[in-house]
């Protein structure tokens, strides 16, 4: 069985590592800062890209691949793109027994080499717009890393699209943030804060980057994906015009949108617990285990029921029956629960006398009895209900810690008290938001999409608020 | 409208590429020998990743994500491994702006990183088999590319399993190169020849390798995917022992298999023509398309008939209307050839008045007219017939290129007219095989898997033959 997790109130980044390791979703590799994503982490990927897949290709765009190096002299072509990224970068200087003649670098994200290929593939306004996304696996050479949340190499998705005109290039932004919000909520059960960044925090490159934030529950933020607004930038660092429909030569506009392996460590963070992983059924690899109870003599009775049961629920669920001999039901209880499998079927000799069931559910615990004719119906019931129940608690747990400051003395209180996000006027100065972040490290993590300052002062110089921002700690 | 395409029999090097570029499969990229899959490309590789996915799990294999940058010390761990891929490395010296103290490989294949990871996994016979499988992108440093079939880097997944004994792992290579047999012939609908290869052109640290290869439609033979048993050199070389049944230490036994983007290249070469891509139904992203033929007069009507049409077979195939107002429907037949559509449903006036359509198969160019009742039941027919015709047409050009050459005089005749497979003996020694390359170019394909010299003699130096060996000239 596995060691006990750490709690979440003694510490709550040793839980975190606990349940990943423990659960066997990601392992520490012998490569500085990048993990091995063991099958069951990869499994929640798998299941989070067929998701995405399909609402991506619901929505016009198509899947393809570019190169994994990028030659240094297309990094270097946009100019807040190379002071972003440079830090970063691990670079290919030998190839193939030579040195090379221009150093390549691994991807850190494909905005170059996939405007470099657009310029050959748009010509005119009829290639427009051009939809595009690409699954890959990316390499930011951090420092600090952390399984899942921050890696140096990660696997994601970015999109990047071609259009005609600037408003139709900020409707895709934002259609795609919404997305990634729809999907963080209906499916992730995660409620999230969609809104822009400030200059400070926006993408190398971009004129706007959109954000969703989500609160983990230490309180902290974490950036859960975000969908940029690029104008004309890469198309002049590439030189990809088109011809317009008035017949004038004209720069393409461009966004750009990503989320990564970095949700499945906000999936942890949201909603689990002492005991482990609690996965939202619609991200659930496995949805219900069955733990047959018997003794020597009820055995083959036990286990026909059981085996019957796992048969009539296939097909409809994703079912397993968990029929290894060599350990006690107590032990499969912890093991299925550290798992988040959503819905747990105990069976013992009394149920299969009275033709019923026990159901286990993972978020609260709770057990219920269910004749044996109604239980494919009910696991429906209590699948949609986790599902439900898992953002609700989220979002009373991130209302009950979303604070409005008036002043920056209750500002710094609630920051160094017990954290949480904090709702208060900013005048849109970055000095004034660089004097928060120095002083107290908690940085904007979005502005509205509608900017209003609803009257209030700048929580830091006491000015005309421009807009109310969102601030808190973040991963 | 496309340029058109080089005829095979002009120039059948130039016929593909041709292909690949004209139907935006595929382009190159400013990286050289890197391609840019694009999105009619990637949904191929996305149609072939869904099958092979779904065989591989239900065989019991599990994907895992592993890193992409490997140690150099790792590299050389394994004698024949490091001898085989060092010509081929692609190399980070520097990374995050600092010298790196110790080089890192971009992974050309991952057995290294894999097995450590192994090390940390598998202690006793209860952690065995470990059946693990990865897709990924892999970087070899050609010095001769070709889009899709040789690239820099490429896509494909490998398989890494451990097991206890080496007959299970013997067990697992071959299952794997059967699983690789059956999607090659009942899915990409290209015979193939599944046997062993010889000493000189295995796998780098395996054992033995198996092999799937196809003729190509100049008659020259492509490895289509391979299969490895790997024996206990991974094991040995990172210290990887479990704790057998026995309760003696002993070391893991193990496969390694793959299958790359490669296929993509093999899938042209065996069905495409002069007009451009053939493609097998069940690879097809894109099954019907429906073409109106209109006059201004008859427009609405037609596109009233055809829409009604589209929706009735929405759900059952994969199907577009081509609505498309700029282009005439000669331009959209020539178009859709190009991209391969197995079925094409015309529709213009007369047969609306006749309540019918007429269907144009991609393979035979044939066309048959169906009333409007019959139109999903035929379209089904017709592509399960395309499926077995592609088969059936490839089957048969192999069988009509296939030789027996009983001496060396018309071994060479062969090769140097027309070329194709010759069935030949040889006696096993690698100075026969190496002298018949030299000379001719050809090298062993395969060697059955039940070896047998059949009272042949070695086609190169006369004593008595060990084997029956397949050689071509290959890709």
């Amino acid at each position: 069985m596995a060691d006990k997790i750490t709690p979440r109130n003694k510490n709550y980044p040793q839980w975190y590592i606990d349940i990943v390791i423990q659960a066997k979703l990601a392992d520490y590799s012998p490569v500085k800062g990048c993990m091995v994503i063991r099958p069951n982490g990869y499994a929640l990927w798998e299941k989070m890209q067929e998701i995405l897949n399909r609402m991506f290709k619901e929505t016009g765009h198509r899947n393809a691949y570019f190169p994994l190096l990028i030659p240094d002299s297309f990094i270097k072509k946009e100019a807040e793109h190379v002071e972003g990224f440079s830090p970063e970068l691990a670079v290919v200087t030998r190839a193939g027994g030579d040195k090379l003649d221009e150093p390549l670098i691994i991807r850190p994200t494909s905005e170059t080499i996939i405007w470099s290929m657009y310029k050959k593939w748009i010509q005119s306004y009829r290639d427009l717009p051009l939809l595009i996304n690409q699954w890959a696996n990316v390499v930011r050479w951090e420092k600090r890393t952390r399984l899942f949340l921050r890696t140096t190499e990660f696997l994601w998705q970015e999109g990047h699209t071609a259009h005609e005109t600037a408003e139709e290039a900020q409707e895709e932004t934002l259609k795609m943030l919404f997305i990634y919000q729809k999907f963080a909520e209906e499916y992730m059960a995660i409620p999230v804060i969609a809104g822009e960044k400030s200059e400070s925090e926006k993408f190398a490159g971009a004129v706007k980057t959109y954000t969703i934030e989500a609160m983990m529950q230490d309180k902290k933020a974490l950036q859960a994906g975000t969908s940029h607004f690029l104008g004309q930038n890469f198309a002049k660092a590439f030189d990809v015009t088109f011809q317009s429909r008035k017949g004038d030569l004209e720069y393409v506009w461009a966004t750009s949108w990503g989320v990564s392996t970095r949700l499945i460590g906000a999936l942890i963070m949201s909603h689990s617990d002492d005991k482990g992983l609690v996965l939202p059924p619609k991200l659930a690899p496995l949805e219900v285990v069955i733990v047959p109870i018997y003794k020597n003599d009820t055995k083959t009775g036990i286990m026909n029921y059981a085996d019957r049961l796992c048969k009539s629920l296939t097909g409809k669920f994703s079912v397993k029956l968990d029929d290894d001999d060599q350990n006690k039901p107590g032990w499969k209880f912890s093991e299925w629960e550290l798992q988040g499998v959503p819905v747990r079927i105990e069976i013992g000799p009394r149920d299969m006398e009275k033709n019923q069931v026990v159901l286990a559910r993972r978020d609260t615990g709770e057990k219920i009895t269910v004749n044996k004719e109604h239980v494919a119906e009910e696991v429906k019931k209590v699948l949609e209900d986790i599902q439900n129940n898992l953002f609700r608690r989220a979002a009373s747990f991130r209302q009950k810690n979303t604070f409005h400051a008036s002043g920056y003395g209750e500002f710094k209180e609630i920051i160094n008290a017990d954290g949480g996000f904090i709702q208060a006027g900013w005048c849109g100065s970055p000095a004034c938001e660089a004097g928060i972040k120095e002083e107290t490290k908690a940085t904007i993590r979005a502005l509205p999409l509608a900017r209003n300052g609803n009257g209030k002062k700048c929580i830091y110089c006491g000015k005309d608020a421009a807009v109310t921002a969102v601030f808190a700690k973040a991963y």
